[in-house]
């Protein structure tokens, strides 16, 4: 269940007698970022001059590259590396997909799926059988042998928030393959997980239950999946036509770009701020998550131009492996636990750059009572709400293991998987002034936690 | 000032025992909207079939042809048509300018605003001064005789809320001809009202004061607009040449298209839903005003579809030539005082089919206070505050004239300015379920009313 905040909370904002200078402080945050941000610039070199920046692949190295120097001109006092190993999966080529009846054959607009196995070279042609969830493919095990299972489970709209239309769909991209291996299916494609209007198909990641043999598991745009659905309704014994040629590397070295901005106060007291720097490979990775990227990075250049001094030392961290495998947050909470560091508060942006309405925490009552008084201070720049559902894969492991208090900026969700995973997650789509809005919001509650602790 | 109400009001909600049936039923109106809406359709008719929709054009009375079928479709008990003489103003050809250096020659985007006269045949060149607000203008106003005054005051991006910043540019673009013109000059540029990062130059209306000579008027996209600040920087005696064929013909007939779903318990009592059928002519006019028609239209059908009897007559209004004249909101404020008909509620969707987070209202203290106890009922659906910064123009006029409660959805305001006025007005920049959105908070505000009475 999820709980929300409203401006309830202004009666108990009379007790911070700092309210009113935090509230023109912000305004002076909010100033900075309007008339100087970086950020729509950053993103811009980011996804035009480095592109997709998949685990393992050239651009990742490219990418850290470019996040070192944007942190040492944002103003960090040191920036360097932090090591993970990361899995390197590769898509090895262009997958395809068509819809095969007696010698007709229609293509289909597919993506292959993250950590996916290969076709036989040459692709796999096998009957298709619609199934539309779990219970029905139960039902019908008996029919699955030597079928491709087209899962066609479409997004719930009614879902307002749309990553929870997201969460309710997204097992059968995971864990699909497998539940159809089991009953002996030959290959998966999986509705995109996306209510766009569009044909793009989307990719992510995909995990195979070892149990069962390994199948192909390809994403299908919407237009597409809904031709297969009619295709089905006219005519019995489809066919599928499947290729991809899919496959795992060795793991290999990836890194987590930090940048530190050393406290005044309390200098190995940690307050991270971040977003993840690896995306999929069919598009730019705009909003997933280049704009968490340069909203970070933001925060860091913003505070400093308004000549703040934090008190405990800002951590910039740019995850890596954030898309397959959550390597990067692992290393990074693996090393801040087993030196003992002493961490306060957790952000991530990896929502998308679209208009700022909430954020979402995870932590003890005790601390999210605390930071609830600041509620009114956002309604001004957006963020009218403040709820429990979560921080982010990228800063959760830090609240499991160390019971830091984690957040994560929740934009307007309603664009944001239009985009997610495909082609169209471009820089055109990212508006300048709603990543601005998400920088101010970010660095206001920075600001609020590192000047008035947790 | 404005003031915003947030959710402090959940202390007076408790007075509503029928708060919960409410929220059951906007719930209702939700699930109806996402999941068999015809606004995105409807939208993609009139922007993509029917096109600009310019005062007294072909177009216009296409559209209205389409406005009546919609209204029937959507289930109108009567539909019908309210006439008003409109502007008909005219383009009359391709506007162009360049700024002139030499013997070099680099074209502007340009484009002459609403309702301005032309420049001789072959377009005029003059000297070019650059004048940033009117203090500056009637400190120079010796300098003005003979030249082409370029106002570049642009957008104050330190405004959250965009329409503010427009409010604060605007009178550039409304005023400056005339301002200019009294002490001598010959034509004027105006930078565009936006803060968008492409080069589209934005037209809209303006007006001359009969005292002064009428001298063309353009704006300028916000790309050559820097350019032409750097030019002058570098260089004096820039001179430039702008050429309209642009030119008034005699006014014509427009019509208000009107459709009423009758009520059951007070059929002469008047709830008014609109939004406004013309459009500005270089683009589709998706989002100005193609989302509010649509909204509108989808309040009928949405609420019809859930099985809901109004209590009072339900009026949708797609309004005529609110662009360049308000001739239909007149024309039906004057008939609705003339007819001394009793109207309780009048909302209009003018201001893009953007995520939605306000409704901003004009009204007396009691009529406010009425509704303001309604607030927790639309946080679910992204309306988070009520304010009272107005109503849009095509509902004030009831307000003003009769005393009736009049609104307007606030959606999010970022992204209006990209596209307002502009050739980038098209249908591909509204997101299918933020326009839903729009139309879900209406209807629920128009259930509220309607069946809780003022």
């Amino acid at each position: 269940m999820r709980w929300f905040l409203f401006g309830s909370f202004l009666f108990l904002f009379s007790k911070f007698t700092s309210a009113q200078s935090d509230s023109v402080f912000i305004r002076k945050i909010a100033d900075e970022i309007f008339q100087h941000s970086t950020a729509y610039g950053n993103l811009h070199t980011l996804t035009k001059t480095i592109g997709p920046r998949l685990s393992g692949s050239p651009q990742t190295y490219e990418a850290e590259k470019w996040g070192m120097e944007a942190l040492k001109q944002a103003g960090a006092d040191r920036v360097y590396l932090q090591q993970a190993m990361i899995p390197h999966w590769v898509r090895g080529g262009m997958d395809q997909a068509a819809l095969v009846s007696g010698n007709n054959r229609q293509n289909l607009a597919v993506i292959a799926l993250g950590n996916s196995v290969s076709t036989k070279q040459g692709g796999i042609t096998a009957p298709m059988i619609l199934i539309h969830d779990f219970d029905e493919l139960e039902r019908r095990k008996n029919e699955i042998k030597g079928k491709i299972v087209f899962y066609n489970h479409p997004f719930d709209e009614n879902f307002v928030y749309q990553f929870n239309a997201y969460e309710e769909a997204v097992p059968y991209r995971v864990t699909g393959a497998s539940r159809a291996a089991r009953y002996g299916a030959v290959g998966v494609i999986v509705r995109s997980m996306s209510s766009s209007t569009d044909n793009f198909p989307h990719t992510g990641a995909m995990i195979y239950n070892d149990s069962f043999p390994k199948i192909p598991a390809l994403a299908i745009g919407l237009r597409d999946a809904d031709r297969l659905v009619k295709a089905t309704a006219a005519q019995k014994d489809l066919r599928l036509y499947i290729s991809t040629n899919a496959h795992t590397l060795p793991d290999t070295l990836g890194y987590n770009v930090i940048g530190e901005w050393v406290g005044s106060a309390f200098p190995d007291q940690f307050i991270t701020v971040g977003g993840h720097l690896d995306s999929w490979d069919p598009a730019e990775g705009a909003s997933d998550d280049g704009t968490g990227c340069v909203h970070a990075i933001e925060v860091l250049r913003a505070l400093k131009a308004t000549g703040y001094k934090p008190k405990h030392t800002i951590r910039i961290v740019l995850f890596t492996d954030e898309e397959n495998g959550g390597r990067g947050s692992a290393a990074y909470s693996t090393e801040a636990r087993s030196k003992k560091e002493k961490h306060i508060f957790a952000l991530e942006s990896d929502a998308g750059g679209f208009t700022p309405r909430e954020f979402s925490f995870m932590g003890t009552a005790a601390q999210i009572a605390s930071v609830s008084a600041y509620l009114p201070l956002f309604a001004p720049y957006g963020v009218t709400s403040f709820s429990n559902q979560g921080a982010g894969a990228d800063v959760e492991p830090l609240h499991d293991s160390m019971g830091v208090l984690a957040s994560e900026l929740i934009p307007d969700s309603q664009r944001y998987f239009d985009y997610h995973h495909a082609a169209s997650d471009v820089f055109e789509k990212v508006n300048k002034r709603e990543l601005e809005l998400g920088a101010i919001n970010m660095a206001a509650l920075i600001y609020l936690i590192d000047k008035n602790g947790m």
